[in-house]
């Protein structure tokens, strides 16, 4: 995902070497960071870092609507999302539909405190393909839908492309949200450029870039693409639905690590040179409308 | 800095190699983040990413105190903190103290974008020691203090100790700000503990950590001490001195490209590891106090 850098982790042992259907997946105990899951030579997540990803892709969300019910994950195999949704007391519905069997298989051996998530009552797992499911879902079933993909090689390919954006517009209410990986701002701006004006003209709420700092992914940081439909307007950069005021959501298995109100605010502040590519390329004065209004 | 782990830059060409009396300096140009200076071993700036560090320094401190006229830099021979600086017209003198004058000499010859800093006429520039300067500097002289020191180990170690910081606070007047480059939340937390102890019982205004995103640190982010002496208030989360209001700030030379004020109050946000972390260990219920006042 990156020429011209490497970032290497030390290996204690390889836990786990195997190939699925989609691709190669492989566990190792490392010095630094706990264990590590890898998938096609490409870092997933890390024990030590997997809080700050976890978190925040889930809470930048479902802290910015009022209480959130039906919830969709794509991807997000190994549960740590699933985790982090189970916070939430009013979700009544987590559906996850993840495209390969061995990575939560391999998530439940080798990380418990993933895999976790799973064993909410609310939680339907789907095995399959998010674009065929999202075809059979029907219009306006979600609240949010949080894309967990892995990077857009392999199988989460059309998971960046313009149909795929439409069918998740389809399968929100109006008013609902997406919250989207979206890689980094320090290596992948074009891709990021890419994915913000596919949105926009997709998704009539609002659409918001915002960003956190993991250690073990390239650059040391992750992006979000927050997108509301057409409804209610939901105003990503001040959660109306503070975790801080969720019920027990501190406590719920283990405290959070990362995510508080504070953090989700600054995640959208964005650094002056990602303001003016954005900007530039699009041709419009700041790079993050909320329809007409400049942030 | 961080052991069981490695970032590695692809070398296209060595294009200095020094040892001075205080440490091996090193150039080369990378592939993917332009020239790159080393020091012992250790990664100081690349050109892809030193804007992050070099501005959020600069204007973290000189934008939390309205108009500031005298300015100490200790460190930051690369002369990028002064380039920094120069975009404050209130700004009348600026001193630096860098020990080793290789670094200056091969900022100016490699890092012309970073040594343009030393260009203006307000920098007064004394090579050498700095506690050794600081002990003959006038009591209160300055507004603010900026230590931009390579890590705690070589010429830098007395640099994070109690009496450094005592000499710091002499120099400063009444209401004067230090920032102090403070490592990783990721990787040093009993470091940054350690420093915001010392500055707790040195400083008796406030005491605030911050951090930013730069790739090409140790975990991909770098922190900042903030601290100001007895005197007028300073409210570090909200810039009295936004350098959008700066004239020419945004202009002057280039322009910034990560700093900005939403920046400015976002790098104050704390994970929940880092404030409990630190809560714990201080025995207080919140890890930064504003005098009684807590974040």
């Amino acid at each position: 995902m990156y020429a011209g850098e490497a970032h290497s982790l030390e290996v204690e042992e390889i836990l786990y070497e195997g190939k699925s259907d989609y691709q190669e997946v492989l566990v190792f105990q490392s010095s630094s960071y706990g264990k590590v899951l890898v998938l096609d030579g490409i870092v997933q997540l890390t024990e030590k870092d997997e809080c700050a990803y976890q978190e925040m892709i889930a809470h930048l969300p479902l802290c910015s609507i009022p209480s959130p019910k039906a919830v969709l994950v794509v991807g997000g195999g190994d549960g740590g999302v699933l985790r982090e949704i189970s916070r939430h007391t009013s979700v009544e519905t987590i559906d996850i539909c993840e495209i390969d069997k061995m990575v939560i298989d391999v998530s439940k051996k080798f990380f418990p405190e993933l895999s976790i998530g799973f064993e909410d009552p609310r939680v339907h797992l789907h095995v399959g393909d998010a674009v065929e499911f999202l075809q059979h879902t029907a219009k306006g079933k979600y609240d949010a839908i949080i894309v967990d993909s892995s990077d857009p090689v392999g199988p989460a390919q059309e998971l960046v492309e313009k149909p795929f954006f439409e069918t998740i517009a389809r399968a929100l209410r109006p008013g609902g949200v997406l919250c989207n990986m979206a890689e980094s701002m320090w290596l992948h701006t074009h891709l990021i450029e890419d994915m913000i004006s596919i949105c926009r003209e997709t998704f009539k709420g609002s659409v918001h870039y915002a960003w956190a700092s993991v250690p073990t992914y390239p650059s040391g940081v992750i992006g979000f693409l927050l997108c509301s439909t057409e409804g209610p307007a939901v105003d990503f950069l001040n959660p109306v639905n503070p975790i801080e005021e969720v019920e027990g959501a501190g406590k719920h298995k283990r405290e959070l690590r990362f995510y508080n109100s504070e953090m989700h605010r600054a995640a959208f502040a964005l650094p002056n040179f990602l303001k003016r590519e954005v900007s530039l390329l699009r041709g419009a004065p700041a790079p993050f409308l909320v329809r007409g209004q400049r942030m």
